[in-house]
């Protein structure tokens, strides 16, 4: 039997069954309409924001990074909660739009944006976070053609990583944000084009677990802030720390310790350098705030056994859930929580696997986990399903088409 | 520098531009009206199966895998060049209907077939390669509701697998497939529930490069479908070989000897037992038929260099072509094909590292290859993206949306 991820916290069964939001699934089932569906739990967004508020200095803001999970009603709920949005394209500028977030909140980072896209934004009154000289050249020309004022910021490639993480976006040649000993002179640049300065992007990492390596990067990123500050001799407006905050999502993860993160930077914060003083500090989160917040449901289609082995063959599959089938940035395939989510409580009764629908070896949602005995009509949970599920997922493949979304 | 995969034959440059169809790329973008975008090549598709056609023996009928590319013109050109189409799903089902695709040239292959799918396929018309005795007799109660008779094959999990091919499907405990000792069984069960009888389906890999591999795999399908037929006490209408043909991806990648492949199930042919003289064969194919047509192409927005490595940063990315970035069934990251479009006749000028728009390091098109020095406004090309590239990779991603596609 190979181990299962951690089940986050605050899913329990109500009579037998996995409940989301106080109802048990096959309430949402029956809402939904259809197998396969995501739920995504208002209360526990909330709870993980609050959670994060409690922990963190009062100073710092929190922005919600849109790429980690752009369904609308999500991004409603979000305006009720954080600060800011960073957005990664034109594409997710027209759903912050259409979900009524204030683009006056809204900034955008991404290495390759076109023209479009940057005349969308400055139009828009978001900030850019500019990745190259060359883009900074194009904003500058294109928000004069517009007669527009266009709201500057300089995404750094800082020359430091943060440890552990899953992704690392900095410490080395890198297609984001400029090299620091390039950032003086493009801050001088913008600044004398006549552009709203806005300040610093500095992305280091994303999904650790390690408290101790965030709030070292977190420290990392203030001293490399600052020192950028003095030698461009520009104040700085507003400075966002990225985001590094990961989720347990496999065998032996455990939950990153908030309280020594938000102790950390909170002792950083009393003892800013002066060129700090005045400068705005934000966190940039996806999968944190919403990631354990999702559940993937599919249903048992077909039970088989081959040569001894017992496969849960349902109805959804990677084409949804790409990075649970294993086939998204990992090297080696582990197993993401899951379950049987109308047996909740029922102990481990058999060694199973959890596959998709597609007709593929690679679409593997559990491979070899305890499970109670389930049968056709059962719904599988896969947890961590409120990130880069729906929307990181190549929905149309096998003419499968997109899973039903929910807020609750 | 790191290699590049090798570019397929049939590619050459017009006044230094990659053309496709006797037009340069340049022309196509025109077209499309967009970047990123593909063209697949009707005429690529057209000598594939010529060079098909005349390798392998008369009695094998070509089978067309719509899973690899559902472009519904790609799919109209096909009903002219193929005798069958495989599908997966209901969705697929919609698409060859919608394509114009006789529907009695159907077959239905996938593990986890909703009743609904059964359902629509057995109205259709379509053969249903039935993965499980539980698929079978949902497959027999729909039908029998229908008052249709339902056109039943049994997709055997063959005991051996196809060496070196990049996906198994057989050989041990598989989601696909009814194991071998239960097939005979099966087979009686359905003859007895007045269905008709189609056959056998046995697919034990693909993806593979290797001709002796290949031909030894038939070999073994043709021995297992005879000793199926044999125990199972019926007449053998149809079998369906599988696929297994693969297409070079990466450095050091050589074709199929097809010619090899060819001979050898020619022998395997004219030395058939007398179970299988009246069986119609096929093999089903999709990469091999349209991989090496597909071209995808993304333009340079930004040239920028960090740490003294460039990057060419695009429009495009693996919400177009994930395989190609590395993240789909691959361990070991490897580059494919790829070369800079507008200076197709260009030596190597430069290491250059080409990457996609999205905010994520994932985000790789070509690792540190060798090109002609590029800019912005040029367009990039990446090969073998006719098969498992627009409809495989997750197209939404960050707000994207999907690519532009033409057969030309």
């Amino acid at each position: 039997m190979k181990p299962l991820g951690p089940i986050p916290a605050g899913y329990a069964a109500v009579d037998g069954v996995l409940a989301i939001g106080g109802q048990p699934v096959t309430h949402w089932a029956e809402q939904a309409g259809k197998t396969p569906f995501f739920v995504y739990s208002a209360n526990h967004v909330r709870q993980r924001v609050a959670e994060l508020r409690a922990a963190m200095p009062k100073r710092l803001s929190l922005h919600y990074a849109v790429k980690a999970n752009p369904f609308p009603p999500l991004l409603s709920l979000m305006t009720e909660l954080v600060e800011g949005f960073d957005i990664a394209s034109g594409g997710e500028l027209e759903i912050v739009r259409g979900a009524g977030v204030p683009l006056d909140a809204v900034s955008f980072a991404g290495p390759g944006k076109r023209d479009v896209e940057l005349e969308a934004a400055i139009s828009a009154g978001i900030t850019l976070n500019l990745e190259s000289e060359g883009e900074a050249a194009r904003a500058i020309a294109i928000a004069e053609k517009l007669g527009a004022t266009p709201r500057l910021a300089v995404r750094v490639n800082p020359d430091f990583d943060l440890k552990g993480s899953g992704m690392k976006m900095g410490g080395g040649a890198k297609p984001f944000g400029v090299d620091v000993e390039r950032v003086p002179a493009l801050v001088r640049t913008i600044r004398q084009s006549g552009a709203e300065w806005r300040g610093f992007h500095i992305f280091a990492g994303s999904q650790a677990l390690d408290a101790e390596a965030i709030a070292d990067t977190q420290a990392q990123s203030l001293a490399l802030a600052a020192r950028l500050a003095q030698e461009s001799d520009a104040p700085l407006p507003q400075c966002n720390l990225g985001g590094g905050l990961g989720i347990p999502y496999f065998p032996g993860d455990t939950p990153v310790d908030l309280k020594l993160v938000g102790d950390k930077l909170a002792a950083r914060f009393a003892d800013l350098p002066d060129v700090l003083a005045d400068t705005a500090f934000c966190i940039e989160l996806g999968r944190y705030l919403v990631g354990e917040a999702g559940v993937y449901l599919a249903r048992v289609v077909d039970r088989k056994e081959s040569h001894g082995e017992v496969f849960l063959i349902t109805d959804g599959g990677l084409h949804h859930q790409l990075a649970a089938s294993g086939n998204f940035g990992t090297v080696v395939r582990r197993n993401y929580p899951s379950a049987i989510a109308t047996r909740f409580d029922t102990p481990v009764e058999e060694e199973a696997s959890i596959v998709g629908c597609l007709c593929t070896p690679l679409d593997k949602l559990a491979d070899k986990g305890g499970f109670p005995r389930a049968d056709v009509g059962d719904l599988v949970a896969v947890f961590c399903a409120g990130a880069y599920g729906a929307s990181a997922s190549p929905a149309s493949f096998l003419g499968q088409g997109p899973a039903a979304e929910m807020l609750v």
